[in-house]
This record gives structure tokens, sequence and C-alpha cells, in this order.
């Protein structure tokens, strides 16, 4: 097997994966394992069944199963951990960074946790119990508390060779600190700078004012931050201004990468949590919770057309004829409710840009909400040749378009207000007031100009 | 104004923005614009709509321009081009890097772009035509063309003065290139290494083999594979194996965000490009496309319902429950999808493992579906009374819902062997497909058992 088939495909490389497996085929699978790097492990656990998966385990080298659970999705990672002892984890977790540490330990018991800090090297255990010392969802929480510090007044020379005397800079080092003796950031210095400014000048002369990041601030915040300035990584700081650690741009990825995942599943009622080898009892269960929301608005919609039992048992047309009223409002909501979302995401929403936007949607639902009126008017004449049903059903659509899309950009923007994930409830609450306005104004219209 | 104000919110920046737009204070906007990085007053233009931004242009410092120009969003960068003669635009690129005037020119007329080579240094001229030649989609056309390049055998001193001497590393650049003479790429060597290893040691001895992308490779796959990887930056080779450029993360980032962004918004039928601020007729338009074909697939459902005009025209209930049985079989339906398309994504689709998800799918439809069918049916009983409606639509929704988890594993599978995205339409083709199930069996069952 040449070394490209496994890299330049993920797909080919599982078909293959497959293959050994089916074959038992435990000499080339060991192979396979020692070949991989620690993400492509990771990503081949993520992609198998849970039973497939635990067979998968035995193949990965024992050196590198501590950061390959480091990597993997939480869930795969608890239950990996779930049936370990305290002197397997002990033995995991050795050479592993304080990061990787504390991202273990995090899903094990208090019990082991406690066994495996006393098992830890001094400085490395210090660091993790201050990683956890932090709130789960924080920049202190998942930043990287080694960085490389230096003096001010010290010449570029002079700190490679310090970096070399020391074995300074890991492989996510990008910059180095320049602080003052009590360890407040006065500047950062890029490797680029580093190598080549001329080497006897000194730090101050080369060094970028500190942007940081404060250790409290949220961490999706700060990733959102990150992601928009394009920033391989930012010092943190506590609130005395002190200099604790650096956030990585690798983290952040997958912090911002995880958020829009999320919108992308709240808005079809899919778990955070839910991949696609979530097993059957779960994946159903965390899926039921959505449907019987959803099984309230629908109900809410039927018991407004519950209402209109006199019309609509006099003329059929109108039952065959209501889901286009309410699907074409729904669409048409859905788009502007997309649109707005995103726009919160990239915080393009504040002041009137608000009002331009409410603005904007009432014509854009207006102006389509006409032409599709017209063409459903047409339509329905056609089939059912009678003027009435024409007239309501193009009322109906105009309406239901119209009001679709003010509440597309209405129905995120108070529940942000009120500090709800729009994402997630955004597309339920839209379709209930698409589906209770689209009946209403149909059947009521029916009613009051029909019968 | 304190300079952590505009940096650590974007909202507040906009807010900030808008009431100095709003007092037309010059003096006070010129002066933000001179404090703001690129990034930040790319994605202020972006957050206005066009009529502000127009008066915004004018307060980004001229030297500014070029850059800001190659960064924004590429419909608001042919706005601004359209109306610029060939000599502003000479003014422009001026002092720009290969890449940022490929991105610039892209946009302009043949005429102009024409007249704008010309007037370009000569090197950069060579690396623009050479950008220019490749597809709109393939790695070629976004790589970096600027590498540093040493050859074998030196040692990482020589390295670190040929750089200073000849003035190179830009800020992009992330690794030093080890070629042959024919510039065939040998190995790469991280700045990290090229610091903290003994300088007297040669380049050969911590170079990392090479792991190249060809550079007619869809840009969009080397996005994910860059992302999956975690991988900063990758060496783009030619055909024949001679190094010709970089792939950097922060471009390889841009293109998967506007992937995720682009499966986000074409699963509510919004086209990639429609923005918070496109202007009102081109949103109408793009999104009338959409409304258009659900119209379509509304009437196919109207037109179901209409073959059971004698059952409906008897038993007003049906009408009534109808929505119910159509609602619970989209969301379980579009559930599914969306963990699909999001491992088809992840490239974790592959082989057995769709049997798997099939299975899977199944089972989860028909739990979810007989549980939720239950408790509808049981509702219905309490409303209506009436055991044969009671015993229809239980069956109705047990049916829908486990056809509808089916079809949300099948469609996307089917669609993505089509090479059509499945977000595109999967979203459309399934709410047809659960439409239609669930009026068919619905009032199907119904004329059956009941009439």
């Amino acid at each position: 097997m040449r070394e490209e088939e496994k890299y330049t495909n993920p797909e080919e490389q599982l078909l293959y994966l497959q293959k050994r497996l089916d074959e038992e085929d435990t000499v080339a699978l060991s192979e396979l394992f020692t070949e991989l790097d620690i993400l492509s492990i990771a990503r081949t656990l993520e992609s198998f069944p849970t039973k497939t998966r635990d067979r998968l385990w035995e193949y990965i080298p024992e050196e590198l199963l501590g950061e390959v659970l480091a990597e993997v999705d939480e869930d795969i990672r608890a239950d990996y951990i779930e049936g370990l002892s305290a002197s397997d984890l002990e033995q995991i977790v050795k050479g592993l960074d304080a990061q990787e540490v504390a991202e273990v330990l995090d899903v094990a018991d208090e019990e082991i946790k406690t066994s495996v800090y006393a098992s830890l090297d001094q400085e490395i255990r210090a660091q993790v119990e201050n990683l956890h010392a932090y709130e789960d969802d924080v920049v202190g929480r998942y930043m990287d508390p080694e960085t490389v510090n230096v003096k001010q007044g010290v010449s570029l020379e002079a700190v490679q060779r310090y970096i070399r005397i020391h074995h300074l800079l890991d492989d996510e080092s990008q910059q180095i600190m320049i602080t003052d003796k009590d360890k407040r950031l006065l500047g950062t210095l890029t490797l680029i700078d580093l190598i080549k400014q001329p080497q006897e000048s000194i730090v101050d002369e080369h060094m970028d004012p500190p942007y940081t990041l404060n250790d409290q601030m949220k961490v999706s915040e700060a990733a959102a931050l990150l992601r928009s300035k394009e920033l391989p990584f930012v010092p943190v700081c506590d609130s005395d201004g002190l200099l604790v650690g650096q956030l990585n741009a690798a983290d952040v990825l997958e912090i911002t990468q995880d958020d829009a995942d999320m919108t992308f599943k709240h808005m079809s009622g899919v778990s955070d949590e839910e991949e696609v080898f979530t097993p059957i009892l779960r994946s159903a269960k965390s899926r039921g919770v959505w449907l019987g929301i959803n099984l309230l608005t629908a109900f809410l919609a039927a018991f407004v057309i519950g209402q209109f039992e006199e019309v609509l048992d006099q003329i059929v047309a109108l039952a065959i004829l209501m889901p286009v009223v309410a699907s074409m409002g729904g669409i048409a909501g859905s788009q502007t409710l997309t649109v707005v979302i995103r726009g919160l995401a990239l915080g393009q929403l504040a002041g009137n840009n608000k009002q331009w936007l409410y603005n904007k949607e009432l014509w854009v639902g207006m102006s389509n909400g006409l032409v599709w009126a017209l063409v459903v008017g047409f339509i329905s004449y056609l089939w059912f040749s009678d003027p009435l049903i024409t007239l309501v059903i193009t009322l109906a659509i105009f309406v239901n378009m119209s009001l679709a899309n003010v509440s597309g950009v209405l129905i995120p923007l108070v529940l942000k207000r009120f500090q709800i994930d729009p994402a997630l409830s955004g597309a339920v609450i839209l379709t209930t007031v698409t589906d209770v306005v689209g009946f209403l104004s149909f059947l009521g219209l029916a009613t009051l100009i029909i019968l």
C-alpha cells in the first residue's frame, strides 16, 4: 500500500481499514496504525460504530494512546476510560502535556482523577490542577499554560541561544512572550522576526504590542474573535494582567467548527453530541425530545384547522390546498431565519442595521409573496375553476409569506435578547407561526368570503 | 475611545461606527479606520448595506485599500471595482503580493485587467498570470507562489543568514522548503526546528518528509484535508512533481468556513452569495427560485390529497389531522438528513458503514415512530373519540416516520453518487417524500379502513 493511498482520501482509507478488519488481518492493521498520525487515528475511531471501534483500540500503539484519547470526541473518550483502572490511566497519561492530561482526566471519576493526579510529575500536576480550576466554558480551561518568556532588552541572538540551551519551543509555540519581572506581558515577538531581523538588535525593537484575552472570557467568544482576526494564537492574562498561557488557533478551530456544526444540527432538531455513529438508543432518545416539541406545534396547527370544520366540510378544495399555503410560508420564513442567524453569528446586526434588515425582509417577503400568490392563484383557478377559492388562496399566500419574512427577522432577534440560542428554537417557533398564520388566514378568509 | 472598546465586541464596534456616521463625525471615522487592521476593515464593510458601505470606502486609508479589497466578499469587491478606471486600479494594486493582485483582478473587466497587467512589476506579473491560468476551483489558483527554498546539505546557520541577507520570510511563511536543483521538493523544515536545533547541523537532519498537494486538486477537497489534519500550510507541486507554491491555512480556513456556511444556507434554500446585506432585489430573486421549486413539491402534495376527495368530503377530521402526519415525518427525516450530510462531509460514510447506518436509522425511525404514533393516536382518540380514525392516524404516523428516516439516509447517498450536493436538494426532496408518503398513507388507509 502506497503512503499516498491512506492520506489523500478519507473514504478510501476507511474502505481499506474495513477490508483488513473483515479479513482479520492483524498485521496490516497494526502496521496501518503505526503509520497514521494522531489526528488520523482519532478521526478513524470516530468513523466507526461502537462495536468496531472497540476492536480498533487494540491496534493503536501504546505510546500514542494518550494523545489519541486527548484528541477523540468526548463521548468516545468517556466510553473508553470507563473500563480503565487508575493504574492503566496513570500509564496512559505519562508523557502527555498538561493540556492533554486535563482533557483526558476531565471525563474520569473523581476517585480515579485523584489517584492519577498523585502519580503526575509535580510541574505538570500543578498545571493540570490549574486548568481544572477553570470553568468548562472559559478561555483558561483551554489554554496552553506553557509559553516561552524572555525579558526586555535581550538580543535576538541571546533569545535563540536561550531556546536551544533549554530545549524550549514545542510544536505549538509560535511566538516569544516578552514580559517584565512580574510576568506582565509587554509584547510578543514572532518566530519570523526572531529569524529575519538583525541578531544583535534587542527584542524591544521588534515586538508587537500585546493583544491579550482574559482567562475568564467565554471560550466560544474567544474562538469567534480569533477566527475573525485570523490569529494563530493569543496570549492569555489573568485579571491582574499577568501572563498565564496562550490560546492556540488549533484548539480554537475545533471550537468554532463545533459551533457551526451545532447551529447546523440545532436547526434540524438534532442535539450537539449526536454523530453518525451514536448508538441507536441514544439517538432515538435525543431526537425524541424534539419530535415531542414538534408534536405540540403540529397539534396547535391542527387545532387551528379544527376551528374551521364548517367551511372545510363544505369545500373540500380547501383541505387540498391547505398544505400549499403552509409550505410556502414555511420556506420563505426559514430562508430569512437562516440569513439572520448567520448575521447574528458574525456580529453584523446592531443598532439601526436591525431596522434596515426588518425593512428589507418585509419588502422581500411582500414582493416574493405577491409573485407567488399570483402563481398559486393562477394554478388553483386552472384546477378548481372557482374565482372565490382563487381569491382566498391568493390573499392567504401573500399574507403568510409577508408575515413569514418579518417573523424570520423578529423571532431570532427576540430569542437572542432573552439569551436563547436562535438556531435551537428559532426554526420550531417559526414553523408554528407560519402554520398558524397560514391556516388561520386561508381558512379564515374562506369563511368570510365564501360561506 | 479605548483601544479595547473597538476590538472586544464586533457589535459594539458597529454601534460606535453607526453613531459616528449619524453625526457625520469624519475625524473620528478617519481615526477609527487608521487604527483598524485589514481584516477588521473588511468585516466592517461587510456589516453594512450598500449605501452606507459606499460612504465608508472614503475613510479607508489609501495605502490599505488594495489589501482591504483583496479581503472583502467577492460581491462587494466587484461592486467597488466596477466604478474604477484602469489607472485607479493600477494605483490600488501597487505593492500587493501576487495572490492579492490575482484576487482583485479576478472581478475586473478583461480590458482593464490587460491594462493593469502591463503596469505590474515583471515578477509579480508572471506570478499573477500563472495564478490566473488555473481554473477557479483548484489549489493552484489559491496558493502562495512565493516560498523560501534552500538546497540540501546547508547548515541551519547558513539558512538563517541567507534569510536575513535576502529579506525572505513574509508573514505567511512558516516553513523552509528543501529542494533539489530541479525544484523537486525533498522535505520541509519548520521555523521551530530552524531555531531550536544545533545551528551547525544541516537541514537534511531535521527536515520532515514532504506531504504535498497537486496544483490541480479541487480546492474544497484540499481545504477539508488541511482542516482534518490541522496543517498550517502544505507545499503545492505540479504534475511533474516540481514545487510551485504553498497553500496556507488562513486561505483554507475561509474556504471550509464558506463550505459549512454553504451547507447551512443550502439546507434552507438560500444561495451561497446571500448575506444579511444583499440588496432587496437580489435577495428576492435568488430566494424566488427556491420558492418556485418548493411550489412544485407543494402542489404535488396537494395533488396527492386531491386523489382522496371522497374520504375527505365525508370525514372532516382527516383534514384537521393531515398536517400532523406530514410534520412528524418531515422532522424525523430532516434529523436523519442532517446527521448523514454531516457524516458525508467528514468522510465517515464508506463501505459497510453505510449498511450499518441504514439499519440504525431504520431502527431509530421505527422506535420513535412507534412511540409517537401511539401518542398521536391517543390524543386523536381524546379529540374525536373515533377508534377508526385513531387506528388510521397511528398506522400512518408509524409508516411515515419509519420511511422518513430511511429516506434521510438514502436520499443524500444517492445524490452524492450522482455528484449533486445533498445539502442543496436533499431537504426539498426529503420533504416531498415525507409529504407524499404521509398524505398517501394517511388518506389511503382512511379510504381502505373507514369508507
